[in-house]
């Protein structure tokens, strides 16, 4: 093999979804199993999955937030003390009826999400405001039974991070809404190198019990809106169905007020569609789970082994994950696995750059080949990783905004989404009616209410009034 | 409140069941949830937890081993492909039958263990020696459908690591069995102070499915055994089952060997019972979510609070966790907190410690007070949590030695085992029908056929036949 095996995978401008799947399972990030609409997540995939752990539960410590861990079961009667939540959640929840030989006295769900339980706990523990902010996080899956499913991107089973947190205040609970979606916003744009819009949602896609719903919204690169994060302010809605009060400091008895933010393995789809090519998979360095690979060229060559070796130490210890790929394969199969793995540095060396006191550096971004001399291998790494990782964001940014475009009337947001995909910005008055027209018409929801709205006097693109928001629409995974 | 309230816990001598009940409530391990059976890890808890995963799987990663994530449900057929594990298992697992609001075609059990899974996906992925072995681990939550559950040792749903592995030769699959049996017992007994005796499992007590189960047993206070992490050799059974072939290197298909090794939540469960006392729970420093407490003495004396910070700053230099209680509490309450949450030292600094240039550092395990100057406050606390370490564990190892005994015959056996709890070594023959009797006879089982096996010439103590082994009996938890 020669790697042309390895590299043949279909194109993303023919085919985007079937380019999807082939990268992640020519990548090696994912299997199937034979449970419909589960995956397996394979060694390469799981070592991004840690990476991203890594990142934000430093983030979230830094920031307070404690570690816990709840059952996965919640009871029917418990998901159904909050209306709307409930209503949400319960056509998509897998059910347990049977435990070993006997029919259960009341069914459990596997939980989509844990509001519910944290609320029941939150009820328990906090007396008094002394005891109040809580601020807690877990790491675990959920299920959601889903009718299609693709890798990372939807499937019955997802590994996310859920923060639920309760404070005394509704002023301290929005805060904490908005600090939590900036970390999800600064996390993705400095780590992932994805650019993101931060923004609210409208009310007819809030999170199911939420009075208010943050999000940050990633653009793919076929045009398609990924919602990759979110943070819900729930003011005391939950606190109410589930009599959470508190002792005040002025001797009061109050409801507390609450807030829920969760990032999932849904963000590995999104790390996928935003950089990656007809190569394979391509990684900014500060998510790779190896950042630099060295191959080695010439049989047996003990000369150029050593040399290599010797470069893969003096990197770690700088801290810069690397191997060697010293594998029996040809230098040309090694050459695509390194591509398809989108490891961001390869190294070359063979005899000839040995005996020139040079070696080659390919970027997997460009695959653009850079002499460099050995005596400085590891300062150019080094600047060489800062240049990718600000060269892929950079990239990532400009094509988001070029398929970012404006309309002013509802005719023209329709030509334009028949003609193209992309984020469409257009002028909407508030009103439920003309949002509902406008998927109607188009077949395109509203991806958010940006933060940085620049310009509110328009007139809404359905009905001609005033417009409250300048609004991102868009096609959505 | 002066602590009191806080300290009423029932005595371990009195009720030792109830005391680790209490233990686990009051320092704020865990909480109860509405779901039956399964348990809330809380903030405390969980940073143990994390601790021990942070352990293990440096470890794990060290020895070449990589994390994945397998789904969390099985299909029925899936499960029944290997008969004695299915029999094992079948009777206390959790059935999904409903997805959304749709009965599903083929029912699915919530993992009890992923060994199906793993062969599945095995079966799939290896197919030549050369992508051997495979060295795979997965952190996730388990559910066995318990009749009666006690936090941490035995609930419906717990948190564990599983790990999988498959090999080209039985004796490289035996290696790994036994190498990651003694990874559980390093750790024990370094990390958690925990002394273990590592050994096999009988016939009758082995893993469904396995050809050998090695265990490593501790003692807990009030003499109960508790097995504390299992090793399984499964030969090629599972592979024959489910078909995972590969092509040797001399070109012949052939079956993989394969292990399977685990430790869950229920090692907390040993920590408690180990090292604990009537003033809480006691930790070892290796495992301390934080290592010491500073109290200051005295309202707003602020060079008090300033030299307690500038202790903090430089401990945590030093790379020992540390915090800083100044909260509103008694002197007396906040010591209550720092012995009932089992911190390892507590630095107490009154305003004439200040002057004097001192202040006391307060052992958790013992509840010695030790006078030290406040110029070398940070050697003296490196080397106290060294010796409050090894402390711990050479009691615990005292009192195991103390607790195991040996016997003739089942008579003895009985009258021991009726006066006291403890280990109980006696010879057997190795026939399963002395053991059962044993079991029928005196209520206690096996616990393992010790590797340092000190004498074997002895007669069965059930039938006077020649012994084959001096094994470990012990009742369980």
């Amino acid at each position: 093999m020669d790697g042309k095996e390895l590299k043949e995978i279909t194109s993303r401008d023919v085919d985007f979804a079937q380019w999807y799947t082939d990268i992640c399972k020519k990548a090696e990030l994912i299997d199937y199993s034979s449970v419909k609409g589960c995956m397996i997540i394979r060694p390469y995939g799981y070592a991004i999955w840690e990476n991203i752990q890594k990142e934000l539960d430093r983030r979230f410590k830094e920031t307070g937030h404690e570690n816990v861990y709840m059952p996965m079961f919640i009871s029917e009667s418990l998901l159904q003390k909050e209306k709307d939540h409930v209503e949400g959640f319960a056509p998509e929840v897998a059910w347990v009826t049977q435990g070993g030989n006997e029919k259960l006295p009341e069914k459990l769900c596997v939980r989509p999400t844990s509001e519910t339980l944290f609320c029941e706990h939150y009820a328990n523990i906090v007396k008094s405001y002394r005891d109040l902010p809580k601020l807690y996080n877990q790491w675990c899956s959920v299920v959601r039974w889903e009718k299609t499913t693709r890798p990372f991107l939807r499937s019955r089973e997802f590994l996310w991070q859920e923060g639920h947190t309760v404070h005394a205040t509704s002023e301290e609970a929005k805060e904490e809404t908005l600090k939590m979606l900036n970390i999800y916003a600064d996390f993705c744009e400095e780590i992932l190198a994805i650019p993101v819009v931060k923004g609210e949602k409208t009310e007819k896609e809030r999170f199911a019990g939420a009075e208010s719903t943050y999000t940050i919204e990633a653009l793919m690169y076929n045009g398609i809106a990924l919602q990759s994060g979110t943070s819900h302010y729930f003011g005391n809605g939950f606190a109410k169905a589930f009599n959470m009060k508190f002792m005040d400091a002025d001797n009061k008895e109050k409801y507390m007020f609450q807030t829920s933010w969760g990032m999932s393995t849904r963000i590995i789809g999104a790390l996928i569609m935003t950089h990656s090519d007809d190569h394979g998979l391509v990684l900014p360095p500060n998510i790779a789970p190896i950042k630099v690979t060295i191959i080695p060229i010439g049989k047996n060559n003990t000369e150029i082994l050593d040399k290599s070796y010797d470069i893969a130490r003096n990197l770690k210890l700088e801290g810069i994950t690397c191997n060697v790929d010293n594998s029996e394969k040809t230098p040309g199969f090694r050459f695509a696995e390194a591509e398809m793995r989108g490891i961001p540095i390869r190294i070359e060396i063979g005899p000839r750059d040995l005996e020139n006191n040079r070696c080659i550096l390919v970027r997997r971004d460009t695959l653009e080949k850079i002499e460099v001399s050995l005596d400085n291998i590891i300062e150019e790494v080094i600047k060489l990783l800062l240049e990718i990782q600000n060269s892929l964001y950079l990239r990532a940014k400009i094509r988001r905004d070029d398929m970012t475009k404006s309309v002013l009337t509802i005719e023209e947001m329709k030509a334009l989404s028949e003609r193209e995909n992309g984020f469409i910005k257009a002028y909407w008055c508030g009103d439920r009616a003309c949002e509902d027209k406008i998927k109607e018409e188009t077949g395109i929801t509203s991806r958010c209410i940006p933060f940085d709205e620049d310009n509110q006097d328009g007139k809404c693109c359905v009905c001609g009034k005033d417009a409250k928001h300048f609004v991102y629409w868009g096609k959505q995974y």
